[in-house]
């Protein structure tokens, strides 16, 4: 078994924590910001450090290549470097940098792989700056459409378009990720949950991504004043929105143990203290790798009552995906290098969506995962044991040297 | 008994209904700003004509004065002239301009008094911009240091004191109402509220304010990824918040039937539909003319449960108003022209607040109202009919001549 560096990959992860580290010990790095401009350059200077060639899309995303020995399509592996507003140092990140270790171990060790072998970052994962999430590896996957996606525009005006032109990160669509140039998509990924620690796993071996619906609820009420409207003749919609939460908490508690399911978002409006409120909104996310299971949610949705304590009730479906699997062949290397290397790996489906399930669509993909310590991801508290990224490295490297001699 | 002009009343809202005029004919008219400085102007030439002395004071507050024939303070009456964000184009206003109509009438129809009558516009009654409501009938009754109050800033990050130095408003602290210069203050105000609607009653004789309390409930849970921690360990902050007010919406409405509680304003946190709420924020304005039922209240809250769904529940108390009780014989004085004019009354308490609590803690004072369709408020919506203004305004002017009469 082949492995990488533990001292040369916590050197990177602490590296990269620098750009748009906060006060408290998170990062801040939007996708296309300074920080996260500074961390291209890094990423881009340790790669041609290593003498790995450098391309870019039209979307941003980075590919950089070590050659093979034979001219075949490059075996793939990467993530995403930007983040949310205060989130931590592992999501996304960590599968650039331990791809980029592993990477760095195939050109220190010599070894020789047939296929060329790529490691790339992906643009505005997060969609924390431009709406959607994912953004650029669905547009290259044909899931978005690329001329909607350059005038999205942040909160302070700038396009998607002008910061991607800005950045100098602007390439060809000819360097896009396709199934002509490269045969195989990894990404290693924090859990960002908590169930691998709590089962004492040091490896999750992803089947796949699960299914998931996200909801708005919607109560419209009569908004008067706080002082002077007898009880008996409100329409509070945050009351009727409090009951249907608390209804809808119950109803999908009972559907199934692995059914998780989020009232992320509430809007109340007008949102003033000495105001019944009259308009709020709020969001559902659930999500089950069983089409079955996601469809009785969508059922009790669909049969809200119209009028809740005197308001009328809708909603609608935001978004949706349908469950994605995994490329069988690659899920089962990745538990037999898991079993070699003497580690402890469990087979699950990831609730949360990545660049992965998007290319799972147009190539053989499949996602490695290292435990979350307390489950946490996209808060200041984000973190992995070096010796769970290390470990997460080891799979992925021999994964990938696996996958170039079977393929 | 004197009556007033209908046909003039309604010229003067109609006027009026132009500064700050929205869309959906409503307002937004919010203290200082520009539409607001119109309306004053449009006020200053009125009553200019009229032959009114105008004085302002040192919050802007501004004194329009008819002499009376003998050498006494003065029977003040008037209103706000600010509004919410799309408020509408009575809250405030119509008690400025049924005060300006009774004016209007007493020096057109040459009627004698022997007290000056002056027609009072309180700055930045609402609070819409400058926080707190009030804030310059508080300055001036000594609720509000004048200091602080300079510094508020409003979301443009202008200060009062900035904002009121250039409006040209800006006056000596000598003009303040005090009892040496007012010997009383009336306030015509719409209801804000169904109930003389819902009873047919023409006029509302307050007897006070009721009182009140503010609280912050605050849950707090733990932030994670909305697909993937399960269901059991989660701390959900807006489901623990949801089942609070549901459960306290249960207990509260068991008090006393005349108990107004209204969850006005909630800030979930972060408010992203795929993360697990871990900081709720709501308020609880309870309202009752009786301490003592707004002390069951403060004890149902001070009871809450410290956890509710593994989050942390707290509250604070973010201000509270004891009832105020209005100078009796001026409410027998308005009962009895409501009844002389042939109009319905219904004595009652008020449930929001206005400068005329505060007023009243430094001079004899009582207010009137009149009906609000549909008890609307605070909204574009708001409106009440031109025949209720017109007895509103008949009511106020012979309370003046009675009061004139009877101190």
């Amino acid at each position: 078994m082949q492995t990488c560096n533990q001292d040369r990959l916590q050197n990177k992860i602490t590296a990269f924590s620098h750009f748009g580290a906060t006060p408290k010990g998170g990062i801040t790095r939007l996708s296309l910001s300074k920080s996260a401009l500074e961390a291209r350059a890094e990423f881009c200077n340790r790669c041609k450090k290593l003498g790995m060639d450098i391309k870019t899309d039209d979307m941003g995303n980075i590919y950089a290549t070590i050659k093979g020995t034979e001219n075949l399509p490059a075996i793939s592996m990467g993530s995403h470097i930007d983040s949310v507003v205060q989130g931590g140092n592992y999501d996304g990140i960590l599968g650039v940098l331990t791809a980029l270790e592993a990477a760095e171990t195939i050109i220190t060790e010599k070894i020789k792989t047939r296929h060329p072998i790529t490691v790339i970052i992906w643009t505005n994962e997060e969609g924390a700056r431009f709406d959607p999430a994912m953004m650029s590896s669905g547009v290259i996957t044909g899931k978005f459409n690329r001329d909607d996606m350059m005038k999205v525009k942040d909160i302070k005006g700038i396009s998607f378009g002008e910061a991607l032109e800005a950045s100098g990160y602007l390439g060809s669509a000819s360097n896009r990720l396709s199934p002509s140039k490269q045969a195989a998509y990894l990404e290693l990924h924090i859990e960002q949950g908590p169930v691998l620690e709590a089962e004492h796993k040091n490896i999750g071996i992803l089947e796949g991504v699960v299914g998931m619906v996200n909801y708005e609820i919607h109560t419209v009420g009569q908004s008067d004043h706080a002082g002077t409207t007898p009880m008996k003749m409100r329409q509070d919609a945050l009351h009727a929105a409090s009951i249907l939460i608390c209804d809808l908490y119950d109803k999908l508690s009972k559907i199934d143990n692995e059914l998780v399911f989020t009232f992320g978002r509430i809007i109340s409006s007008p949102n003033v203290h000495t105001v019944i409120p009259d308009d709020v909104r709020f969001t559902l996310d659930a999500r089950h790798k069983d089409p079955a299971i996601v469809q009785k949610v969508v059922d009790v949705i669909k049969n809200l009552p119209t009028e809740v304590v005197k308001c009328q009730v809708s909603s609608k479906e935001l978004w949706a995906r349908k469950t994605v699997n995994f490329h069988v062949p690659f899920v089962d290397i990745v538990e037999k290098n898991v079993n070699a290397l003497g580690y402890t790996g469990k087979r699950m489906y990831s609730g949360p969506g990545h660049d992965a399930q998007f290319v799972a669509d147009v190539l053989p993909t499949t996602m490695i995962f290292v435990p979350s310590i307390d489950g946490h991801s996209h808060c200041e508290e984000e973190k992995t044991d070096i010796a769970d990224c290390y470990k997460g490295a080891n799979v992925l490297l021999n994964t990938v040297l696996d996958i170039d001699k079977a393929i």
